[in-house]
């Protein structure tokens, strides 16, 4: 049986060349039931004019993206890291969000093992703001293609093991089967996270066999080689009862009638989610 | 202090602008110990031809490159390869190489756990051949951005559980720093297989941030992320005694004077091995 679109949430950034009020009017009148917010969309109106556009829409909110980039050699470039997700809290609060996704960062040169302890503490440092906003923090695996200088963690495990060390109901794992599907622990972690209580996301998109770009070539749901149905009724048997977030960086995409995209994005996420 | 250039093996795909001819004596030449030969470079010329040209030019052989690709839907495809992988066993045992190196291989649609269940069994089928030829057959866990199509091995574990179920002295791993720096698990990984008597080869090139390419964009030895030395001392710890692979794709490399840019990897060898 096919899904329905009131149980997806649309990134932003899937429609890349479309503003905040663009992607509220589209996403709503397609049916979608949410929308995941990235920063670039509020940084041009402002966060007051970005918050009543959103909340305007009746759309859903699952995610502000994203907070995180935590690692760094020198300790006032990691307190701004850490002011920085402050304000990431505070607009996930103004837009209504339920979560900020942290991409946690890495850095050329620092040994993974100490980017994720840097990692860790700066978690820490947000969790009495997130607290007090009632904004939870999703770390957000992310494919071991992206070590050297965007995540440390690359795997749903490492992403357990902070919220372990952390143990609040604010720290949690953001799973999108673009970063995790090869990881042939990735049904046991699924599993661990909904006991766990921090399976806060799921993001869909697809891995097009020989991809042409490391950053911007995902592809839609269904040309790819991901299965996204084992995916979802994994993270459905954990308990998971939130929207599923279609998240799709594509140079090629981005470059269509965004009208056209949206109701191909809409027909694949009912075919192949 | 700084390795010896008698220590390493160049894979002639470094310099693919070169023929096997022009490999072995410029490698020769320069002082490098030992040559790890690719089929393309074997294709044009014979195996006749090219097992003259290796073993007269005195340098050791680490391996012929590449076998596997083992996973199909179809059975007589799998039957195809392993007859192919008994003909590079042929081929390795020819130039006097020790070992060939598999790409396992992986086919989308197909789940990763039914391809390595075909990979064991594609290897099993080869391995009364390789005894009688004395030539050990060594997995090289595939980064995981080549899960899709080329290899469904990702990580030293992979690789490690298909060689527990076979025990056999001639089924091993290669490590490929470009491969496996990422994971977690590497250190405790390359110590089992020490171990085990599983770590059959150790390939070096480097990670470059922002790579370009998914294929043939990586760096020379000290261009990228990888602490290269670090894994090197675990190898050695672990008793590995072998040649020191130097394989690098780059077109950005391939189009340079191949001479001066031996030169170049020599350099980065003793510097950053």
């Amino acid at each position: 049986m096919s899904l329905n679109l009131s149980t997806a949430a649309v990134h932003t950034m899937t429609n890349k060349p479309w503003t905040l009020a663009q992607c509220c009017d589209a996403y709503a009148r397609a049916g979608f039931g949410g929308i995941s917010v990235w920063r670039n969309v509020i940084e041009s109106i402002g966060i007051k004019e970005a918050a009543r556009i959103v909340r305007g829409s009746g759309l859903k909110v699952p995610a502000l993206v994203r907070g995180g980039f935590f690692p760094a050699f020198d300790s006032s470039i990691r307190q701004k890291a850490v002011d920085e997700n402050k304000t990431c809290i505070d607009e996930a609060a103004a837009v209504g969000a339920e979560m900020v996704v942290l991409v946690v960062g890495a850095v050329v040169g620092m040994p993974l093992t100490e980017a994720r302890k840097q990692v860790t503490e700066g978690i820490s440092r947000c969790l009495e703001h997130a607290q007090a906003n009632q904004i939870k923090l999703a770390i957000e695996p992310l494919h071991p293609m992206y070590a050297a200088d965007r995540s440390c963690i690359n795997r749903m495990k490492e992403a357990r093991l902070v919220c372990e060390q952390l143990r609040s109901p604010y720290v949690g794992i953001a799973c999108d089967v673009y970063h995790v599907w090869w990881d042939p622990d990735i049904e046991t972690e699924i599993e661990l996270a909904g006991q766990q209580g921090t399976l806060f996301g799921f993001h869909v998109c697809d891995w097009r066999p020989n991809t042409r770009d490391l950053l911007n070539d995902r592809g839609v749901m269904g040309e790819g080689c991901i299965n996204i149905p084992h995916l979802r009724a994994c993270v459905e048997k954990a308990g998971f009862k939130g929207l599923n977030e279609i998240e799709i960086f594509s140079t090629e995409k981005w470059a269509l009638d965004q009208n056209v995209y949206l109701n191909e994005i809409a027909e694949a996420y009912k075919q192949f989610v």
